[in-house]
């Protein structure tokens, strides 16, 4: 089990979050690093696919994990147990990261053997969209028991996403989710969005998005796909 | 059904939100008005329980609700059509509402006639524990599928709330979910909060929210209980 340690992240004093982003960005492709940025509500199930991904990509890509939360170690200790290089990320009480907290985040987990570092954002629908992390893409997830509708209410959030993972899809018969309504709302804010329903709980659909995943992380290495 | 109206909220220009928000509390409390405040993440079924509250209020006492979200009208329709008098507040993107912009709603929703204002919340565990809104109590919803961890990520959420309602008790089956140590969690946080397990879909466990609620409200007018 890897070892999880914590890092207090401090606030940023950029005013010019976009910029900071694009350099970060920059940095990165150098490096040959992909950053992915991964937000959704509390509880909707970021740790546990993340732990589903890992468990795909093992021995196919090297997978490190940054877990921000306000407070506790719960999410990391997790994916430490699951064998991912990981760094806890303690926001002090911000409710989002910008491209220079991630920066922090990522100087603490130290990547430079890595070829996919993951950012588990803060669960957050409004706040974490409105900073751009540094991230090559952002993922978000929104959660079967969350209802259909939440690309109505939380436009920002489903604008800024490249992609949507619909999870916890084994609990569809007990809820009122409109697959199809809510690929529609999620289209009406950004139609290029992939969505992608899955179980983390049990892996079910996880393959196309590690696939998706993958292409995505060997074209930013300019490696062929 | 009643009339849906939409109301633009301004970002507060008060330095001072704990002052102004004591100010509202003391202001309602002449008029005889309870407001409750109630939070959550996205899609934990704050609309569904008011539609509840509501049904078991009715006759009772005279109940308005301000739904405040960042986009859409869906849930200021919802209660409409559940015939309560209700606003629907656009936060123009702010992740919460402070005393200022609570009362900028109360005063777009003409709570004269009313024993009972619900603030709806926009959905979010973070930056909305951060400001006192004038109301008298806060309640919180968590539900089933999020996970009984929240109150150990969310520390503040669960320190801010006299009430926490877990909602989706039906789905119990599906999720692993520790109702026990959820308890124990949120006790840690807040020794005092009082816990509703609760079915909003259904309407089980409602009435014990409602018999709290109107003692609440009769004790806050005054009245004996």
């Amino acid at each position: 089990m890897e070892e999880v340690r914590i890092l207090e992240i401090k606030q940023s004093i950029f005013a010019n979050n976009d910029a900071q982003a694009e350099r970060l960005r920059r940095e990165l492709k150098e490096k040959g690093i992909y950053l992915l940025n991964l937000m959704s509500s509390p509880g909707s199930g970021k740790t546990t696919t993340l732990t589903r991904v890992a468990e795909r990509l093992r021995g196919v890509l090297r997978m490190g994990v940054m877990e921000a939360d306000i407070d506790s170690d719960v999410d990391a200790r997790t994916m430490a147990a699951a064998g991912v290089k990981t760094i806890q990320l303690h926001t002090g009480g911000m409710c989002h990261l910008d491209a220079a907290m991630t920066r922090q985040g990522l100087e603490g987990l130290e990547p430079a053997s890595l070829d996919l570092v993951v950012l588990e954002n803060v669960g957050n629908l409004v706040c974490p969209a409105e900073f751009d992390t540094g991230a090559v893409k952002n993922v978000m997830i929104l959660s079967v028991p969350e209802g259909h509708d939440k690309p109505l209410k939380y436009p920002l959030m489903f604008q800024v996403c490249d992609v949507v993972l619909i999870n916890k899809i084994d609990v569809l018969p007990y809820f009122d989710f409109d697959l199809q309504a809510c690929t529609e709302y999620v289209h009406r804010r950004n139609p290029n969005a992939r969505i992608f329903p899955v179980c983390a709980k049990t892996g079910q659909g996880i393959e196309a998005f590690t696939d998706w995943l993958q292409t995505e992380v060997r074209m930013w290495k300019g490696e062929s796909v």
